[in-house]
């Protein structure tokens, strides 16, 4: 390479920029075939993890956890390779003095590559470099350590939460909570060791930020609450009738079409815990669950998983093959699901068309109920004990309870053995119910056992971008509703898919926020549109 | 290690050979540990195939080609990794002068490791050995740029098929014919080009050997099927009656069942083209087609395809984890799958427990049939152009067909645009019958487009060991046919974990061969068996 054939703008800004801008670009080629391999692995071993939860043979687990612990060596040895430094350095993309979580080091222009790179070039280096610095600072021990814990952590609460036992479960929390804080001090942070952990899933965004947006979430959040419990209940029980399971499959199958989710590029089965993911870059699937006495489970489960693979399926063809293929984080993630499943999936106008669908499904079950009475069943408020069946109005006091507790427990203000009595008394002061029992209480999320201290925030956040984009998408397509009424979901498949979905994770969470809605993210709007919806249903005002 | 602590009996061998044998047994160890790797990444790539075959949605199927590329690419890396070399020295199984394929060089006692070793060790530097020399002959960039040809060519030969457009696929196999030819020269051959594609399949054996009992089977099949050709036909058309696709999947389990394929290990899908798949030790996997109007298809197949799964799952557990826990041969995996679905599927004393409850899944279309009417009609023999749906007796023909046209193909005297003419010329030499269409003719089976050349014939092969084999069950087993007409398949099972599934590929083909029946391969107990079992049902003398 070395110069020749240098593009005339290279060659207007001199010999040496040129020779730079050339070096950078074959710096970026060599780095996008290695993130290439990088993601064949990622998405292989996406296939080996969507087999185990739905077709695998009980006996083949063993062997399955040896392959995947194969897949994820490769993995970091790839990701952690020292050819990386080098040929960051030729790309223009330096690794910085030790960029802290959260911190905006990595936005700093002069650090995104080489000025001549094309801006998805530099959008692919700042990630890459992110990935990279992140993982080299972990060293290996302390990732198979994690590993290892962690999956004996999964066993143990397996069986802990079944014999509703903590003190079981207590020491390997206590054990992964070290190592998540040996892990937090090695990435760093600026402000509270929490950054680091939250920074994994909802990357550049900090810890007092969600303070801030949860505070007033909060706040607002409280009297509509108490509002609610103090108006008529909605009557919810038409939804415990009998929904036999085939018909179920069929009508999910017929909204999953009608949602745009391509049965070419996408697949639905069925497993214990209903998840999206992503096995090639046009290869996303989804599952749900069946109840044939809870008609939500499957429906909403399978609107909302179809939200997240619509996000993963929505990437530009330009980011194929590279780690910008990626959703941006999981906030905006949540935002798409929760788009689908609350504001559409339980809006009037969905039903309008929906609901002659679904009655003529199960004749049976529903023909005593009109369509106005099932909108409300399926929107009934009430505080609860589990985040999973929680309403969209309550949801988000169950994710601040953990967020709340998990500062605490990374702070060391508040220990392990200390929890359970710590979960209910939170459980008390936002929803004012409080668990009988660990089971329904500090056991009953997976995420602890997993290592996943600092993503439970990315739910509440979802709910809250879902509303802000909401509030400019209304703006911008007038007649949504009424397209929707007819059953059309396709221009807000569009408008999600030019704003949000093709930029991947070339756009940064904060940086999509601020070009939809002009503003970085608040409360506000998913608390009006939350006024709005129930002040309508439960007569308040 | 160096000698340190050696074992008394090592020590009154001398301290060099105790040196030796120490050294050998670490070297083994870490060949070992190496060959689990490959193992986990060739099990990853199966459950990639499986999903291929079975699942993936139709526009996913470019990237499974990458990432499929990448798994052998990576594990064509490991198997030539140079360290072999030296690994095989320390092991006492040093390389030999360039041993050509079908080449009986590996089976030469002093080059099996060092004589201290257990004996599964040193069949365990047999095959390692094998596999290394026959790969370091081939370069990275061929083996993968015929995975990722095969890849594509098993996606156009589906269109093609479905299409009866031969001239879509022709330039497809022409690819991967030109490569097969570059992979014969590579790893040589002493007589024939054909000899080093046919070793991939049935290693050890030679296209003459193949030729020689090819010849004798054809010429006593001839008579068979002519006398039969003028006895009057069985009527078959009972199994052409609706046969609903839900109750054959079910009587299909319970055979699955009795069989004793056990479900914590394996499971039963639904695929284009029926196969068996070893994603894990404890997972191996069979897939069949219902046809609503032809009975055969699926319970035959089915059949068929708990042979091959009953094999793979019957090799020992000290062989878990190895390259010994492989068939020894396509052929002898035949045997086994030839053997359940023909020599116990198609007997009297099978469906004298199975008939009444088969009766009981579709009454209406066997209200009128009894159980010998049934019998004869599973045993129909007449010439056909559908290989996977002919009958015990003609099978064999479609088998030397594909092998004549492998051998022309191979050796160029017969180019791919003139082999659906060829094809339909051999039809009805051998046959008597000519396709119309080349979707029943050249486009009918798969295997081309996976680059498997040199596969057909370990189908006969596999006919014929399974009658040599039942010569020496049925002295070992005077009972058998009387617990299989109850119902009752476990005897057989046990005996062929016994003497073949245990051993995985730590004996060869012929070594088993010999073992059992006392001599190698011949076709002479096949033909006897087909002509006491047909002289019975066409009445011939």
């Amino acid at each position: 390479m070395s110069g020749a054939h240098p593009e005339p703008s290279a060659v207007s800004s001199g010999g040496s920029a040129s020779n730079a801008g050339s070096r950078a670009a074959k710096a970026v080629a060599e780095l996008k075939s290695r993130d290439r391999d990088i993601m064949l692995l990622t998405h292989t071993s996406a296939i080996l993890g969507w087999d185990q939860e739905t077709y695998l043979p009980a006996k083949g687990i063993d062997e399955r956890s040896a392959q995947l612990a194969l897949l994820h060596g490769l993995i970091h040895e790839r990701t952690i390779a020292p050819e990386n430094q080098s040929l960051l350095d030729a790309a223009g993309a330096p690794i910085g003095p030790g960029a802290a979580a959260g911190s905006s080091t990595d936005d700093a222009g002069a650090a995104d590559g080489d000025p001549s790179l094309p801006p998805l070039d530099r959008a692919f280096l700042r990630r890459y470099r992110r990935r990279y610095e992140r993982a080299v600072k972990l060293p290996q021990e302390l990732v198979v350590t994690l590993a290892e814990k962690t999956s004996r952590a999964q066993a143990v609460w397996v069986e802990a939460r079944e014999a509703d036992d903590f003190p079981r479960f207590a020491p390997h929390l206590q054990g992964l909570l070290d190592l998540l804080l040996e892990v937090a001090d090695r990435i760093g942070y600026d402000e509270h060791p929490y950054d680091a952990l939250l920074d994994q899933y909802e990357p550049f965004m900090k810890t007092s930020s969600v303070d801030r947006i949860f505070t007033g979430l909060r706040e607002q959040l409280v009297p509509i609450v108490a509002a609610i419990a103090e108006a008529p209940q909605v009557d919810a029980s038409i939804l415990e009738r009998a929904f036999p399971v085939a018909a179920q499959e069929r009508f999910g199958r017929t909204v999953m079409d009608a949602l745009g989710y391509s049965r070419n590029r996408g697949r639905l089965d069925v497993s214990a815990h209903p998840f999206t993911t992503t096995l090639g870059f046009d290869d996303v699937r989804i599952t749900t669950r069946y109840n044939e006495r809870f008609f939500n489970s499957a429906i909403f489960g399978t609107m909302h998983e179809v939200g997240h693979g619509l996000y993963e399926l929505g990437f530009a063809d330009d980011l194929r093959g590279t780690l910008l293929a990626e959703g941006t984080s999981l906030g905006i993630h949540e935002s798409q699901s929760r788009m689908w499943e609350n504001m559409v999936g339980r809006s009037r106008p969905f039903w309008r068309h929906f609901y002659p669908i679904l009655r003529s499904h199960f004749p049976d079950a529903l023909l005593d109920v009109d369509a106005e009475r099932f909108y409300r069943a399926v929107n009934r408020v009430a505080p609860s004990l589990i985040r999973v069946e929680a309403d969209e109005v309550t949801y988000a006091l169950h994710v601040i309870l953990r967020f709340e507790l998990e500062k605490e427990l990374v702070s060391r203000t508040l220990s392990v053995k200390d929890l359970p009595e710590a979960w209910r008394a939170k459980s008390r002061e936002l929803l004012g119910v409080e668990p009988s029992n660990d089971r329904d209480g500090v056991l009953q999320d997976i995420h602890w056992s997993m290592g996943g201290i600092g993503y439970f925030p990315t739910y509440a956040l979802g709910n809250l971008y879902a509303a802000a984009f909401m509030q400019r998408i209304n703006r911008d397509l007038p007649t949504l509703w009424n397209e929707i009424a007819e059953g059309n979901c396709s221009s807000l498949l569009s408008w999600l898919r030019t704003h949000i979905h093709r930029h991947g994770s070339a756009r940064t969470a904060e940086e999509l926020c601020i070009e939809i809605t002009g503003a970085p993210l608040s409360a506000k709007p998913f608390v009006d549109y939350v006024w709005e919806k129930y002040r309508d249903i439960y007569g308040l005002d």
